[in-house]
């Protein structure tokens, strides 16, 4: 089959891998569209060692599986293929399963390909009314979700969003939906017209109330984002790091301390709740596209998904 | 009146200082006991720039206060002298009081001295059965029961506290209450005795279980406590710094994403509660005393509360 392969930060094009086989309870998966994410161009740039194909974000169709009912349907799937039997994974807390593999990420081919393979367990149906533009969203979108799974957001709750590329746009529209006082620092022109679009005001960073926000999420991953975050929460506020950061941040902790601010680390999330807004159409994704690509052509489409401002690149098999 | 004074960090003893003279609403309370805190040994070091008398633990006796029902009476005093007026005041956190001024910490004389200002409002009277000895612990025991205002500590818990220290023993003691399975890391044997006392277990830095705990308290204030709490937090666990650090520290926030952990910072906490607790003898702070001096030994005092592994040294005017 044909795949993107990342091998020592090089991204090839490779036209005739084996396809992957399924391992016990595992189903096999034609990909009918991947999504490129910050995650996917940070691998590239060496922030994980990971040999192999790389992509996460998908939707696709089931061709082989052991329970017949599967085979045929549209899919989306939760990324993580655990143990089931570690403390974690006990505990209710799959996603940091000891064992896990992560699909494109972690010891597991992913979803640039023309097939993937995943645990049979980890897939779930799309509803027919959800375009595939869409549902190649399910992954991030319920990443953005995951925040209010870790910290309430009350509809009264001030809260700003620092950071409006890929997965912001998705935070922001998911925070939106709790009626809450959102702001976001959006960098690029495109952004903030997506965001205006749905009426979610934007603020420039130099115009920021400081200590003010009883929230905010950090999802730009770098330095600066941190530091404004830092300042705009006030005493006993939440700060939800929602990227992931190159190399080490310094932080001065008697402030946070002083201020008794929470900081919360979230990852991946829900993607029950990711379909059920996307059904309902309660989440537009499709806004974010700029451009779909042949997987032929996925180099291309990832120096163009690399540029500053750029939001999401599509790849079809 | 005497009091330790310190000025460009340098502590001294004055003999002939004015006494405080109570503003508005203000009480002149005459200090019956006073103990030294790490956040003293800070000041000195030059942690805070604060020009005055230091000591913001006490328990004294009202001799001046609009209330007549308040005069003579044994009290304690909340630190933070706060507007009431503020954001936050109204909002419901008066200890994070934009306008706020602190007792012998910032903006306001402390209880190193033969006499203190506070506001009235800020005092609380000490049950009978309370003796000074216990009652002058009745701050940092406040602090040290924040943590559970802030985080619920269940009965089956695992929960770590690294440092076991002034403020850590009173943590420990008020961790134990829940029930919780709780190890304590402790570096000086006096420290382990007091502990073994009421039966807490303590446990080996180098023994330590990583990615084990459900709640870790850091209460060492230095970096590589941190690093030894943030090793053994469980994935989506918190991690709740009780300390004040010096300068900044680094840290891996990507780790903290990935790991989904909740880092707390946590100050100043509830009297009221802490009053209960001694009232009741459900923490026994007096075992950490390892020495009582007057004040005119205040000198003498700190550089013996200053050596490694020091407890509690008192002053007593």
């Amino acid at each position: 089959m044909r795949a993107l392969w990342l091998e020592d930060q090089r991204l090839s094009l490779r036209a005739e891998l084996p396809e992957p086989v399924p391992r016990t309870g595992e189903a096999l998966v034609r990909v009918r569209l991947a999504g490129i994410c910050g995650t996917d161009l940070e691998l590239v740039r060496g922030y994980y060692p990971f040999t192999g194909i790389p992509g996460h974000e998908f939707v696709g169709e089931v061709v082989q599986a052991d329970d017949p009912g599967l085979v045929g349907r549209r899919v989306v799937g939760e990324i993580n293929a655990v143990c089931g039997e570690c403390e974690n994974c006990r505990a209710g807390r799959p996603t940091h399963c000891e064992r896990r593999d992560v699909l494109g990420i972690r010891g597991r081919h992913g979803a640039f390909a023309d097939y993937l393979a995943l645990p049979a367990r980890n897939l779930q149906p799309v509803p027919d009314s959800v375009p595939d533009e869409a549902a190649v969203f399910v992954e991030p979108l319920a990443a953005a979700l995951q925040i209010q799974t870790q910290v309430a957001v009350s509809p009264d709750s001030r809260v700003l969003l620092v950071g409006a590329g890929r997965l912001g746009q998705l935070i922001a529209q998911t925070l939106a939906l709790t009626g809450c006082d959102l702001q976001v620092v959006a960098r690029h022109p495109q952004q903030c017209r997506l965001l205006a679009g749905r009426g979610i005001p934007t603020v420039e960073a130099a115009n920021l109330a400081e200590r003010r926000f009883d929230l905010v999420v950090e999802a730009t991953g770098s330095p600066s984002g941190f530091e404004l975050a830092r300042k705009a929460v006030r005493p006993r506020g939440t700060l939800v790091l929602k990227s992931t950061y190159r190399g080490e941040i310094s932080v001065n902790f008697s402030a946070l301390v002083v201020d008794e601010i929470s900081v919360v680390g979230s990852r991946c999330g829900p993607f029950g709740a990711a379909l059920r807004c996307l059904e309902r159409r309660l989440v537009d994704p499709t806004g974010l596209i700029e451009a779909e690509y042949p997987l032929a052509r996925g180099l291309e489409a990832f120096a163009a998904a690399g540029q500053p401002g750029a939001l999401k690149f599509l790849l079809r098999p």
